[in-house]
């Protein structure tokens, strides 16, 4: 008998028929002897549908109340899918956050598990019962809910399977596993078998939409075995774990991620603690800068690049306006109209002529490269969004991939 | 400086234009000078959205799911609310059941509170933040979420006024006032300024659907004073409170209630415990049963007749037949095509002509009578439906009410 974590996305649950096929998957493992513990996201657009009843009557609401009213959408479905298994004819028990145990830090919003108080947990587990968990969403030390941020719920559940030291960890999604490139882009991408945490961390913050990369990384520092499998047809799925020969494949996948917007910043004063100012301003506002590259100084000025994701391209902005003394640039420009393609792979760094590799594969397809970020298991490129999909294909025909 | 309780119900936040409106009523009062808590239902249709939700995925889910959804519905309201109060530039802050203490027994679907732990509710009004509580749920001993049934809203207002002794409950509402009948009936009912616990009890209960009875129970028990006004128009509204002068006014008003049906146990066995064996059994599945006859023995057998809410019409008809072997009938007949009028006023008791002017009335207006129950503040007939509007215009007038 093992504990398995199960996690679902919100595709997954959007109407009655797929909570019937989730109800039925968690359903089939429990029969099997498991333990089995469910974390679910919001149904559908849910999400999408609160925010816009809070825009309706405040377009700038507190993170706190956001919160308040977001983890609403996890609490319908838990309750929905709890439904669905009763109607089975299992027992079954569903928990919001806070009755999870799920304690985060303060952050509204963009809140991190602190740890998991799982005496409930276990005690439903005790009981024999199915326990479906709520996921994106905890308690703060104030005892108010707080949210994980968007994918939070694949967090959700690698906490879950840290803390309750669970077998096994699947991810159902709506692809049936990791692929050397979007299959959509290039239909003759493999399925991977395996993948280090590392290769998927790279994936997943790449804009391989397929794992969280707060989850991954949660994942390799308690060990957890996840698996990533597809929530609407059986078929093998691709497990992330320690891999032994990270040498055996070189590039492990090609991805494209179009959330992404660059900013320059023109003509900065090359004085030491310019870089400093810019980019401890943005980091206090939790914007995650991506690559950054800084022009060799000229006429005692240099021009400072980097990207930021597309949703936080106007806080950037704001911020960078509203301290645009302190960093004395002479111009600030923008453009979202940008891709990052990025290849991925352990045995990349032992390995020189990668990068040249996939730069000559652009040039080849007369793509043309803004920015290059490399670092020891990814090379990245900053190209127009118009020739991202052009490039993945190129870039995966050049490594071979589909063999 | 008071400690005003708000209560707006679910018609009150039905849309963002609504929520402004009572926003603006909120921070009036707090601008005065006032401490205020409020207490806010779930919007519009969102609970029958919600109940049909459930009915989609599972008819019968078991009642502590059902109140794990149904729950979301005011979480909902309260961070919208808070949202809007932020707009208006006031501190404020939402709170959910279990946040604020609302302590109540085990009983899914219709808990009742037990106590509430004000701890983080003072703390709140201690930092001058316009408090926000979800009405309607609460959590119990095994801190699972629980809802209050139907109307629980009222009863988590005046549970919060009488736990934190505010100096005023009030329940904002979409009539202005108590009136002596209900003005789409009878145009000329009169708004009363002030009424007594025991005949708002009677009135609440008997289908004037003004105030929850479990509400005004629990403010009689801890004398908390409080007010029923318009949520859409400033004018004053009624206090319900102990009244000192009750023999003023013999009859205080005319009520229909149309959620009624009869069940009739025909040819019971006549012998001791037959009435407990029937009774019991409903107790036990929380039915409340209101009028109850029971016919003169005759042929060693007896009729037993009683009215039950519509809504709880299904569950006794099943009970009974569960258990047609204890209780022994020849047969069950039942209708729901009955309405149930009556008469309150708590000088009714040292006056014994008021039943028959009652009867008088109907007799006027040609309507039969199947049921009459009499309290020491009510007289109640059930009549068919269909005459229950002339009913409540007949007994109106013949107590001239208006005047």
């Amino acid at each position: 008998m093992s504990l398995i974590v199960q996690k679902f996305g919100g595709s997954s649950v959007a109407n009655a028929e797929c909570v019937f096929r989730v109800a039925a998957t968690i359903t089939n493992t429990y029969k099997e002897g498991n333990d089995v513990v469910v974390v679910v996201s919001a149904q559908g657009d849910t999400t999408d549908d609160l925010i816009e009843k809070a825009k309706e009557i405040n377009p700038k609401p507190s993170k706190r109340e956001m919160d308040v009213l977001l983890s609403t959408g996890e609490q319908i479905s838990i309750s929905l899918l709890a439904m669905a298994i009763e109607k089975l004819g299992y027992p079954v028990v569903s928990l919001t956050g806070w009755q999870a145990g799920m304690r985060t830090d303060p952050n509204y919003g963009i809140a991190r598990i602190d740890r998991i108080d799982a005496d409930r947990l276990k005690a439903e587990l005790g009981r024999r019962n199915i326990v479906i968990v709520a996921g994106f969403q905890g308690i703060n030390k104030y005892d108010d809910i707080t949210t994980l941020g968007r994918g939070g719920s694949d967090t959700s559940a690698v906490a879950l399977a840290a803390a309750l030291q669970a077998d096994l960890c699947q991810i159902y999604t709506d692809v049936d596993g990791v692929y050397t490139a979007d299959p959509r882009i290039v239909p003759d991408a493999k399925k991977l078998g395996e993948i280090s945490y590392d290769e998927m961390l790279e994936l997943a913050s790449l804009g391989a939409n397929v794992l969280n990369n707060r989850s991954v990384e949660m994942a390799k520092k308690y060990n957890v075995k996840l698996m990533v499998l597809s929530s609407l047809h059986k078929a093998q799925g691709t497990y992330v774990k320690e891999v032994g020969d990270v040498e055996k494949m070189l590039v492990r996948g090609v991805t494209r991620d179009n959330d992404t917007a660059r900013i320059s910043l023109i003509e900065v004063e090359d004085m030491p603690g310019k870089a400093f100012t810019v980019f401890s301003l943005l980091a206090k506002k939790n914007i995650n800068v991506d690559l950054i590259i800084q022009s060799i100084g000229r006429n005692n000025t240099k021009d400072i690049s980097f990207t930021v994701a597309s949703s936080n391209l106007e806080d950037a902005l704001g911020e960078l306006n509203d301290n645009s003394a302190a960093i004395g640039a002479r111009s600030v420009e923008w453009t979202d109209d940008v891709s990052k393609v990025s290849i991925v792979g352990a045995g990349m760094v032992t390995n020189p002529g990668v990068a040249s590799r996939m730069f000559e594969a652009l040039y080849q397809a007369n793509i043309n490269i803004h920015m290059i970020a490399t670092s020891e298991i990814k090379v990245s490129v900053l190209i127009d969004r118009k020739d991202a999909e052009r490039a993945v294909v190129a870039i995966h025909d050049k490594f071979t991939l589909s063999k």
